[in-house]
């Protein structure tokens, strides 16, 4: 079960960073990465191919693109995947491959996405990080708070060890999720976090207008939940209370 | 998990398309592939075998030919295969080996066939195209539309990837089809297409006579079921309007 | 998961013909050389080995044989098996090691024997053959029908593909059999095509026998349990009639 | 999924005799192997070990040993195991290292043991054997009866014929035992039949005893749970026979 | 299905021992691992990395370390892990695994930690020892027991009989344990029993403490349990009682 990038531009130039975006809690790693790659116009640069499950295609504007891989923008890399294979066996060859891949295209330091679970988070998503390293660590700090204790799985867990191994530093920026549902609002704080600790400026307001799409849909559908169920109640009632 | 195409003919000439009809979505792709080999004449060029799934032998007036394979036609190679093996290494290896196979015969541009799930379809189906390139896309520019989005997975879409990863030109005519049963009259369509795109003639009659016997027996069938079920409600009536 | 044919006897005769007997429908194809090698005394020549199942002994008068392999008589051998593995990549491998074998001993032509389902069967079973070649047809000219269409499964199906492949003739015969149990009478009438066709003269009436004996135990069966039923329903009866 | 011996002691000397009790049918190969491997004080010579199936470590008087391997006594050697790894793949290996070990430490001829179930045995259980050949055939003439027919599986079946295929001499001994839990009265007959075999001269007193316990434990729970049944039955019929 | 030793300092010390704990019964060498470790400050010294199960990173204070892999303190070397893995093969390569580093890194002798199940359990737990050799046995001599009989599992019993077979003493220690919940109690007398046999001297009162808490934790449990029994049995016992 052998996990391969394949290289899609003759040329790849040396990046300094590579930043992963794997399926997992309220999507945020991916709808970050998707976002500053669409938003900045990087390009594809390697496919992912797992040996026992074939890539899709996504098409866009009668075009096809590969639904896992690598983008590149300037000595950022982007690695993320539209789907995810949760076999444990595949996440670990995952990990491998990109922290393999990293250090061929000469990437210096691995920052992993990942979302941590609040169930009941109202405000503002408060960000965590934990670092392989010190010089990892300084990456975000001041923009987050170090994680105290826990543990990390899926492909950033494995991923900041394998990153380890290799000599490279590794970093893993946590947010605040709810979790329940694909998190825009918490994937643009990543983002602006992102911006802070690598001096970009993207722009975050389509996530933000996402983000309140999906939180008056979700009202709308409570409301109506509630509605519907206060509808059958009274349905139900009369002959219920006929006799009361 | 080896997926083999072996040469059955002593020599194969230069093709320069393959057109791709592995089952899926109205079996669109098989149907009008089995409908242009019958049709033409097509000859056996490679028996295709799965390391751990038998071939089965289908028999036609006595004689034995493969269920899965290539049959060739001037400069046109046609792959397709009577069962579906859906499991995800094996659909993955298939592509490879398609892709890679075209590449050994000469295939400078693959041509996959699919069904587009249309549930409630009265009119006449639409054609839409995704492609690798401009190259590709030019072939279908003029007779069918450029998908706006959309995933393309079965064989197609990884096929379209795998083509691309060689350097040959690949795009996929998709077809509107409700899905629910094999779909003569959208394979007829795609056969329109193919003759207009290929510069082929291949009559499609059988196919438009089979859609209609088609048609009629799904029009029976509900017929029947309909009446069976006014039958049944008139049977349960009696007993429950009896003291209406 | 490999499949090995091991050698017991130190000079195998080149052999004209290899006569294959599956476990599949009736069991028609492993009575029928069962009943051929007893009966003419053909002797052991390989033992067939599957790397993950081990080859059960069979016990025949305090002496100890292999319950698969390939016998020999003159320049016939036989490939047959007492218990059948269907995995389907087994089913694979074995039919590319007994077409691997055949060539190895100078096979020219390969018989297949194998069971037609006839649910509702009376009179006489018909036979039936589908052949890859001209040549392996004419062996069954005269004797059977040629099969109109249908799908050949089991590890006759690819074994035709394999032969071919190999630049062998193949042919498969077919009998007529409900298939709801061992066979012996359609096995006895592929006994007789074969004797027909290869020029044998070997006994049936063993197999007439055996027939009868199982036509008699399923006519008892059917008596007994319809005896059983109508006592069940007297049983059943007296308190239900009571107030009648 | 290989299976292993590895060599425990420096030097093995020869063995004429391979003797083999892997747990099946009343446990009969295992319990009469223990039993003359401690009562003779056969030296551990070879730990089996499975790739996938961990080997525990068997306790006793604080000392650890392999709970599965080959024990040397004289020119005789054990194979035996305290844990049944059924499955198929695992059965054959097991088959076939056994053999090639047999031939590597110069064995002449395999003796199988094997339970063959007698549900309603009530007298002495009978001796039976099956053999590769005449002279493996002669160990036990005298001592057992030949069977007459049957299937043997489990390691013994398929180690017959490894042996053979290897140009060893190879016989099952089989003695009648109920099966229905682990039998030394059966073991101590196949005891005796090896002294007679091979000359040994091993005391079944042991087993024996433990049969007689094994014997009156069964008894005693018999008429622990008649006696049981007995009480359930006063106890429930009084309000039944009340209104009798 | 590999499991591998990748080795995080540029050089490892000389080890005379390496003292095994993975989850088990009570996971007393778990427990008493982590506690000598995090104690004395031992240093990572080899992350464990199993082929198809990816290693989670565990966060303390912002940084990150492997969920498993050897620790090591002067000439004692450690082997623990948070998670069990308890597929057989992997069980299996896992005991090679740890006896050929301990090879590697100098180990004269393996000691094992495991708990030995006490339902009962009252007073102080037991110590027992099982070893490979007379040398191995006295190291507990007088801190534990010979354990009479019985079959050690786990990593425990293979990794003894790997040791063995690398020329290497092994030894088990065993405590008595409930075996109902994670039992620092037990891990306790386990760390002053390695206290005693290594002349260590690791402060066992956390450990203590932590028992007492659980202890008191289980005690309130059982407690709220029964208050909540006693009320549920009020709560419908009027209705019942009314009429007595």
């Amino acid at each position: 079960m052998e996990v391969e990038f394949i290289r899609l531009a003759d040329e790849i130039p040396e990046c300094e960073f590579l930043i992963e975006g794997y399926p997992g809690i309220g999507m945020v790693g991916v709808i970050a990465i998707r976002h500053v790659v669409t938003e900045c116009g990087a390009e594809p640069a390697f496919v992912m191919k797992i040996e026992d499950m074939p890539t899709a295609a996504i098409v866009h504007e009668g075009r096809v693109y590969p639904s896992a891989g690598v983008f590149v923008l300037d000595d950022l890399s982007f690695f993320y995947a539209e789907q995810a294979d949760m076999r444990p066996g595949v996440v670990q060859k995952i990990s491998e491959s990109v922290a393999e891949l990293s250090r061929e295209i000469g990437v210096e330091c691995i920052v992993c996405l990942a979302g941590i679970r609040a169930p009941d988070l109202e405000d503002e998503p408060s960000l965590y990080y934990a670092a392989t390293s010190d010089k990892a660590a300084e990456l975000f700090e001041g923009i987050a708070e170090p994680l105290k204790g826990g543990t990390i799985t899926g492909v950033s867990g494995p991923l900041l060890l394998e990153g380890s191994l290799r000599g490279l530093d590794a970093v893993c920026l946590l947010v605040e999720t709810p979790g329940t549902y694909p998190d825009p609002k918490a994937a643009s704080r990543v983002v602006e976090a992102l911006n802070e600790a690598l001096g970009l400026s993207v722009d975050v307001s389509k996530l933000e207008e996402e983000a309140e799409r999906i939180a008056k849909a979700v009202e709308e559908t409570v409301q109506r939940l509630r509605e519907q169920q206060r509808m059958e109640e009274e349905e139900a009632e009369p002959t219920e209370r006929m006799f009361v």
